[in-house]
């Protein structure tokens, strides 16, 4: 599995307030704690204000690459904000996202067949995330019929299902796997990207929930996460799953992982 | 997912040794403690000394059925032993195990048969355990013939697809998972069982292997475990993997566990 690194992005406070501040130092501690970490790519979110988020983004973009050598993932919906970065990138990044909504596909995925980028493909359009696998597969269908026109290859684009919380629908974890099952099928050569959190909103414990979807989205074939690299207990779980699945040859990745310590959840010191 | 209690095995050494001094207390403790722990059936296993056997697991069937309610799973491959336990039991046992073994078809497949009993029937025959799906499936497509020769009913057969170290061969997941996948689409009736700790003979951190391998076991199918109803981590990986393939209605065996403190591991004291 490989990791998005999800730490920068500026609507979480810290991070808004780094940005808003021109804190370059605590945003590259974040890259840099992320790569040793694992992260394959980081995310960069610049936050919210349309006014500023081409500068932003700008700036992020810069500050992280005088860091961190792994290519970045635009996080914008703003056309300016991520022709803005693009002018900036050293590796030619990954954009978050586009989708089956009308202005996505007109004004960001031109960005992404013009540089060449990998995408984040969401499965939802302008009536929003369907509840069941059915409606989002159907949207994907679209989304991929617009990336093929534009010239995308499937194998730049990572689709990701979309997870809704389960407090209110204990469907929703298995919509997400089916999702995952049937573009796997349909779409050998594209990636599964997804994130974590959302299918634990509202309930107890949500590490231990965000945790096991980890192992049953890796099941249904995702390739690609949205998370936080320097949760221990995430990498853990991953490992694992890798070498239950078949694809740890020699069980050489999880017996390293044990080397280093990162398989056992550090005790409290005591006393 | 239903769970047999594991513990009281003779080949332990401790309960082995309980059993040769006639320790009732020390037994009937592991018995009450699994079934406060959630399990469904109690394994009982004499260990494996033939001339005492059948004695020794006539008296472990007395003595748990003296202090807990739950049905028992008779565990051992003597006739003998089986039969003597047979006239103790106050309710219908679970006997494990049958296998494809012409020796095991002919003894142990008419004891099942007399009694109404269920029955784990193992994916294994004189050959031993094939390495693939499709060397077991086979196998057990000849016990289901049998059993179905017998008068067994499907739904009071646990197939157990039995797991083999990934420490040696890394397909040994997949193996498991895929023939508990063909399992159930072809015997929807019957039942899947699986023990855990197989897989990761000789690896390190081996808890967290067997409860990744628990998460993936119950997505393909699996609804019986044999395994230690005290563990909490692996009970709390069960809630959540039931919470996220939608067989937790309205949440509430998650949210109950959490109210009973089970879904968090106890931090060590300080000081």
């Amino acid at each position: 599995m490989k990791i998005i690194g999800e730490k920068i992005n500026g609507t979480r406070k810290l991070v808004g307030r780094a940005i808003a501040e021109r804190d370059a130092g605590y945003i590259q501690n974040l890259a840099k704690k992320q790569v040793d970490g694992g992260a394959d790519w980081l995310d960069v979110n610049a936050g919210t204000f349309p006014d500023q988020e081409p500068d932003d983004l700008a700036w992020l973009v810069q500050i992280v690459q005088d860091v961190v050598d792994v290519p970045l993932c635009l996080d914008s919906a703003s056309p300016s904000a991520l022709r803005a970065a693009m002018q900036e990138v050293i590796k030619t990044p990954m954009i978050n996202s586009i989708s089956g909504e009308a202005a996505s596909l007109s004004a960001i995925l031109p960005i992404v067949a013009e540089f060449g980028c990998e995408v984040i493909a969401l499965c939802m359009d302008d009536r929003g995330i369907s509840d069941a696998s059915q409606g989002r597969v159907e949207v994907i269908h679209r989304v991929f019929e617009a990336t093929r026109r534009a010239g995308v290859p499937d194998e730049k684009v990572y689709a990701d299902p979309l997870t809704l919380t389960i407090a209110t629908n204990t469907k929703a974890g298995r919509a997400t796997f089916e999702t995952m099952r049937s573009i796997r099928a349909q779409y050998p050569q594209a990636h599964i990207c997804c994130g974590l959190s959302n299918v634990s909103l509202g309930l107890p414990v949500r590490p231990l929930i965000n945790r096991t979807f980890l192992v049953l989205a890796l099941d249904a074939g995702m390739d690609t996460a949205l998370i936080d690299p320097n949760d221990r207990e995430l990498q853990a779980a991953m490992r694992a799953t890798d070498l239950l699945l078949g694809y740890d040859k020699h069980c050489l990745n999880y017996t390293r992982a044990f080397r280093t310590g990162l398989l056992e959840t550090p005790k409290p010191a005591s006393g």
